[in-house]
């Protein structure tokens, strides 16, 4: 599901997409067969890897692509299109090819994440709306994942709505940060639409509304005596929070005969209060009691405080999670890889540019991931020609693309396509995953990769390679700028 | 309009407002009048103001409260609302006042830009949506502002929606970036559904599409001729990019007579590409012709671009402004200020906690701010209790809450209150503006700041007072830990 779903996202779109649109029309472009890769450049936080994930939301909306008349009528108010277009755009449908990897699957630099075959407007047209989810989820999806690595097994959970960039950001970045590896939200409509399961504690208001802490905490032990985590810090979180939540633990609870329960701390020094809290609140019988943390985290600072020996059971991770704070942007991009000939023909394309970093890789291709029989671990990612095919009984020789020199012979293996199809002449052929099974193959997938590359200081690198046919052919376009 | 005006975001909450409204509820608090104020801590950048903006977007969410019986389904089936409390909540109006600073206003730490007087349930639920939607446009707001200031006159044009944090952070992220100065978008839905104007070039894939880049440019400039701004760096900006364009323009625009056009460059050096091309272009006679850069452009990069002399016409800004990259969270929080007794009686609240910074102003407030006669510029902000009047005719003595000794007399000043009555027992009171007013208004407003505030490396810190009487309560409020 979309959170968007009635708002008609067909006209989120970058203006130059129409009137690049209304150009390849009126040059006879219109039935053009193109190919786009979507891939990134470099991971966040100079990461060893990142989790792909908005594909759903990207099928969504392919599904409902059409402009409206409404939407007609304003292009038509801009007075820059053609009468002929715009009758075009009125019948607009998606009718290509989208390849795409796995929400939830590990992916590196330059591998094509998604891969569009259209002709030109149609696969033009969907530029931003397909980078934007992607790039969104995929980014909070890598985020989330370091932070769950970071928390060692505890429990994370995703606190961040009201600091999101948008309700979007808050309800698909909670599906994102779930993807990643997170456990639940706080985001209540997140759980209604994608079965996140959102919970939460209590607001420093609730402690405030009442005459005293004290009275508060009792309120809501009576309250939500199977759910009562209390948060101590609206005062003094030693003096007075714990000492009240004891208190209350022991007034209301324990006559129940529940041990199950919890403190929350959202401010101060974690490592020295959680310390402190945990004495407080062994001594006083409640080793069952569990504490929950927020303020401001994020995997550097889980890090820290775990190696200071911070006694905290779960991570309530908000503003530095659902923005990827530290580096809020995945820079994903949509490039033109080749055009097909009226006869067929697939004529490779690349995009040359001063930086090198920008350079494209051309082709209509195939994305491989060898996997070590005997481990299961991931050895390297391959890019080939669409018509390549690895044979994995036998050995491959793979090379680095940027220092051929560099070889490695690959045995024992087995070759995996990543990319699946998705939609096959504008018709969906792929059976949605549920967002639990996603969360699931996240996990699993994450698990195939040497801990070397899940490193957050200075990871390993993660080969990518090209066949050698796919090398020859971007080799040559790029000492011909552009042509073969 | 709000983008997702057809989801029923009521259900964009976090979960624990309503747990604490069922709590409310069955301790006879449903109808206990609250007082809460959303207000920052620290203005992103270490900038020395923000822009204030999300206000249509919180009156259009609040207008629209309502919980469908999806909803009530949904939360019944969690298992954990008393069947009063859901009956309650299946004809949950908001029925209180909001009082706010209009959007585009500049705005201060610590001062309320918004503040609700509301039953304790109605008031609560509204924290998520309010919050994200205040953060999210006022941070791409007040990061647009810093980007138009450091383009000293020259075009900003917003093009980050495929970096955006999701759809909306897309759509009004640019209407955001419109509120804070930025001249237009790229993102079509924008201007379909805001009125931001949309405009844009080409992609790297138009030129890419044909055979030639001269014939992609000669096709582009026949198609729009008076709209004719090429891509020059597809294969090499000053080798074979400026080259074709000067003799695309020659071939196509010249006969028709027409000299304006641009090129635009996205990639490489841009002091030096800008200042060769530039040169090449004159050369050409094509000295009308302007050159757009774009490639993770913000506020930094185009002060240095312009401080080598770069010959930039206009920027075009995407992933660094979208996100606000370099502090993509606006800290806003919302926070009990205030409730009132059954015989109207209100009584403060305040929040004090082990950071210092995390205090807060409590009672219910009204907020000035004082003009200097003389100059039109802004001298400080005074906060005082709601029923006391700032008299501009006599002088005013204000003085630094946190160093009280500091003080300052004010003269010859006129005092404006700041804050709007917005909704009055639920019913909307305040007359939109359009949009245009809304950017038009800023502009202004941030004219009556002096430059000491608005400089980017460590700007004068404005002075945001608090009257005698509301110091006095916080202080004592501060001393016998929220009690009076």
């Amino acid at each position: 599901m979309n959170t968007n779903q009635k708002l008609n996202l067909t006209m989120l779109c970058d203006f130059y997409e129409l009137t690049m649109g209304d150009g390849y029309f009126e040059n006879g472009y219109k039935d053009r067969i193109t190919y786009f890769d979507l891939f990134f450049r470099s991971v966040p936080d100079d990461g060893g890897f990142a989790i792909a994930a908005g594909l759903e939301q990207v099928i969504d909306y392919i599904q409902d692509l059409h402009f409206s008349k409404e939407d007609i009528d304003y292009l038509r108010e801009r007075n820059l299109f053609s009468k002929d277009f715009l009758e075009y755009l009125a019948s607009f449908r998606f009718t290509g090819d989208v390849f795409a990897v796995p929400e939830g699957t590990p992916v590196f630099p330059k591998e094509p994440i998604l891969t569009v075959r259209a002709p030109a407007i149609e696969a033009q047209l969907i530029e931003t709306y397909l980078l934007l989810a992607i790039n969104h989820q995929s980014l909070i999806a890598t985020k989330a994942n370091r932070v769950v690595r970071a928390a060692q097994g505890r429990t994370v959970l995703e606190f961040g709505s009201r600091r999101a960039q948008g309700a979007d950001a808050a309800i698909l970045g909670a599906r994102a940060a779930y993807i990643g590896g997170c456990h639940g939200t706080a985001c209540t409509i997140s759980d209604q639409m994608f079965g996140v399961k959102a919970g939460g504690t209590m607001a420093h208001s609730w402690v405030q509304m009442f005459d005293s802490q004290y009275e508060a905490f009792v309120t809501y032990c009576r309250k939500y005596p199977h759910n009562a985590t209390l948060l101590v810090d609206t005062y003094d979180s030693l003096q007075s929070g714990v000492p009240d939540a004891i208190r209350a633990f022991n007034e209301v609870l324990r006559p129940m005969g529940i041990t199950n329960c919890g403190i929350r701390i959202d401010s101060g020094d974690m490592t020295y209060l959680t310390k402190k809290a945990r004495q407080m609140l062994d001594e006083a019988g409640w080793t069952d009691c569990k504490i929950t943390v927020s303020n401001a985290l994020d995997e550097y600072r889980i890090q820290d405080l775990l190696q200071q020996g911070a006694c905290i059971d779960a991570f309530g991770v908000g503003e530095r999670l659902i923005t990827a704070r530290s580096e809020p942007v995945f820079g994903g991009v949509y490039k033109l890889a080749a055009v097909e000939k009226e006869n067929g023909e697939i004529i490779p394309r690349i995009k040359i540019s001063e930086n090198v970093a920008k350079i494209t890789n051309p082709h209509f291709k195939k994305l491989y991931r060898l996997f070590a029989n005997d481990t299961g671990k991931a050895i390297a990612d391959y890019m080939c020609l669409h018509d390549e095919v690895v044979d994995d009984s036998k050995d491959l020789v793979i090379f680095d693309p940027e220092a051929t020199w560099k070889q490695k012979t690959v045995y024992n293996f087995t070759a995996k396509e990543l990319q699946v199809p998705v939609f096959k002449n504008g018709e969906l052929v792929y059976e949605r995953p549920t967002l639990a099974q996603i969360h699931e193959y996240c996990l699993q997938q994450v698990d195939t990769l040497w801990d070397e590359v899940k490193r957050f200081e200075n990871p390993h690198t993660y080969y990518v390679d090209l066949s050698q046919k796919l090398w020859d052919i971007k080799y040559q376009l790029l000492k011909n700028k552009g042509k073969l």
